[in-house]
């Protein structure tokens, strides 16, 4: 028998447990793929007192620091999550000479850049196909198979729980607080759903796509994020009428040759665009390239089992390395572009304005549009009741800087009750 | 300056042309990515008369043998098509210690068993993302991010100009005749449209497809084949009548843990279902594997720039693997899996039955259904004229061998006039 190749895993909750059947149910096949067997040889867990199927007893420790410095281990994954002790954990498990596999975002997005370096000083693989869009195989793509074409644009819907939640809006009419309670309820929504909610695990997923994609290091906190919070049923309405759908979008684009846009809205898309019909706790990124033009990749974006599923593709891919002596692709840093600022990037937008019903105030409304440099595509007046009439605005491609001073100057002005609703619009 | 990865180019047209453009418009890039530049070192053409935009004079040969033997040459992309000369010239340039890429899907798909074999004798690369579904990177995935999965099925749209023909037959009515006729002025078809109207094509792409999403080898002759010239506008109002739509099918199943089966049709899915909006000349395929559950890959399926696209893709790839003197992941025949003969693929099926319209008639015919072990899952009887009826029948799953038994005892019945149609039906 060949001498197997090491593995330690970190953490063996949702996805952990889910690595560790598939290695067992697997074992003929992975060791086919690697040409060796793979052997686990331990388990880093908070309480080993709580039995985990599959996973004999001696190998289960709460002691992650020891069992990552063994030195005898090829590949560490880990799955605890979050900044810290995660991040320490990987260093000293390369440090230690393993290749490290990992499915946190959290972490590749706040300080992706230390671990590369880290990889590269070790001479170590690092891979994370898991830490974007589950079980869809996007970063391999971005990093391989696109290598020879050059990224326009990367947009997604890249969290489930804020899909789950629009998607039950538009279809059932129900409010977001509704149908947030009621995914906390089905275990859709975490208790504390923010990270979802105001956009940051979408943040982190566009700042790890935005570096594949356009071959620069972008870090979570260069990404402008608006969240779901304000999202109403009557944005929803207002989407339907433009025969469109309110989507939480990440999105990294290029704006020119020297700078990149990186942002998470709720953005109006086309019922009829390939995102558009992206329903329930699916995920999908279209992937717009100069050559290959436009390209959609879709699945499960999350969930224990399609998670152990990209797990386990670099579970074997970096093994596999470590049988042949070679390396995988590193970091790719070399493209000379910069975030740009949030105020620069340039999208349509949607906008409800509540004003007074008299005459002179769609010109006055359209004068402070003007001042702003932002061009009106259309917009349409309904009167709600005596003295109020409701304004609809979509404009032409805008810098965010430019809309959100119309939007102040908006607010300031007499004739305006309230600006009910902004949306980006995006692919109408 | 580093020493350079030389390439040669076999055929210069349609894609080759795109490559040669976007060697040169992205050459900063490419270097930065390959580690080294890339250096067109010859282009072999049929006519070296004829001027190519981009190439100079001084690379272009008529004597393709010549070039890939010249025994300097890293990287030979062959865009020449067909088996041979194209397999000699890949073999020769392998022999020469040559990596390839090639986008000849017919090759691979006759005879990719050979190219493998001589891959490794001569240790060298062999590539060919743009042999299935043009820029879509789905053979990468395949082969590598799905690797710690297991497969369960492939279910792709991978001929551009049938789903073309299909999409103008649903939204326009057209019968096919007309729409083929149209496409050929518009240059969609070729003039000889048998490779993809019989679906030849597909049956190519099904093939490589199924070699690499269940690691064993499959040609082209092993695939069962229907074409869509049968395929009538009543055809389409049936599929439409059971809110369907009719797709021409490439699909690869395991059917059993020792049987796989592989086979092209036109064929009825749910117009909701993903592939079920994937309209013109796009292409896309899902893949159905054990842990990561339902993905899809969607994209453009051919045309110069995306397949240069994949190309390039691959040249990087195999450029890069060349810089640091290792090979990338060669074929993967491990699995003890045999394709089962046409006859045991199991599906449902949509029938349309012209009979007498008079007492007894249904028993009759469900009686030849079930004489056959095919389960009839719905029968709508429809009144057309006098004394004759039409016979909808959607059967439950059942094998191709039966069910073709079935259609022959209809035809040899005196209460049937005709069997007007027979389609296969997935995911409905």
């Amino acid at each position: 028998m060949a001498e197997p190749v090491r593995l330690a895993l970190l953490g063996c909750g949702t996805v952990g447990s889910q690595v560790v059947r598939l290695l067992a149910e697997h074992e003929h096949d992975l060791t086919a793929r690697v040409g060796r067997p793979l052997e686990l040889v331990g388990v880093a867990v908070r309480d080993v007192s709580r039995p985990r199927h599959g996973v004999p007893d001696h190998l289960l420790t709460d002691d992650a620091d020891t069992l990552v410095r063994r030195g005898d281990i090829d590949v560490v994954v880990e799955l605890v999550g979050g900044i810290e002790p995660a991040r320490s954990l990987v260093l000293a498990a390369m440090d230690a000479g393993a290749s490290v596999v990992t499915a946190n975002k959290a972490l590749m997005a706040a300080d992706g850049a230390t671990l590369h370096r880290a990889a590269d000083a070790a001479g170590v693989d690092l891979y994370f196909e898991a830490a974007v869009a589950g079980a869809i195989p996007l970063l391999r793509p971005l990093r391989e198979s696109l290598v020879g074409d050059r990224v326009q644009r990367v947009m997604g819907i890249v969290n489930g729980t804020t899909n789950y939640v629009l998607d039950r809006m538009d279809t059932e009419g129900q409010a977001l607080k509704e149908v947030l309670a009621e995914a906390q309820r089905l275990g859709y929504a975490e208790a504390d759903p923010s990270a979802d909610v105001d956009g940051h695990d979408a943040a982190a997923k566009a700042a790890i796509l935005a570096s594949l994609a356009f071959h620069t290091r972008v870090s979570a906190d260069q990404v402008e994020v608006t969240g779901i919070r304000e999202v109403t049923l009557g944005d929803i309405a207002g989407a339907q009428a433009m025969r469109g759908v309110v989507k939480l979008l990440a999105v990294a684009e290029r704006l020119d040759a020297r700078r990149i846009g990186v942002w998470v809205a709720p953005t109006i898309i086309p019922r009829a665009h390939p995102l558009g019909s992206v329903h329930g706790a699916f995920n999908a990124v279209v992937v717009e390239a100069e050559a290959a033009g436009q390209l959609m990749f879709y699945g499960q974006g999350a969930g224990g089992t399609p998670t152990a599923s990209a797990v386990l593709g670099d579970v074997v891919t970096t093994a596999r390395n470590r049988v042949q002596g070679v390396l995988g692709v590193g970091e790719s840093t070399y493209a000379d572009v910069l975030v740009a600022p949030p105020g620069d990037a340039i999208t349509r937008y949607h906008l409800v304005v509540d004003v007074d019903d008299r005459p002179g105030v769609l010109a006055s409304v359209a004068g402070l549009f003007a001042a702003n440099g932002v061009s009106i595509e259309t917009v349409r007046q309904e009167t709600r009741q005596a003295a109020d009439a409701e304004l609809v605005v979509v404009t032409h491609p805008a810098a965010k800087r430019a809309l959100d001073a119309t939007v102040e100057d908006l607010r300031g002005s007499p004739e305006v009750r309230s600006v009910l609703s902004v949306l980006r619009v995006e692919a109408l």
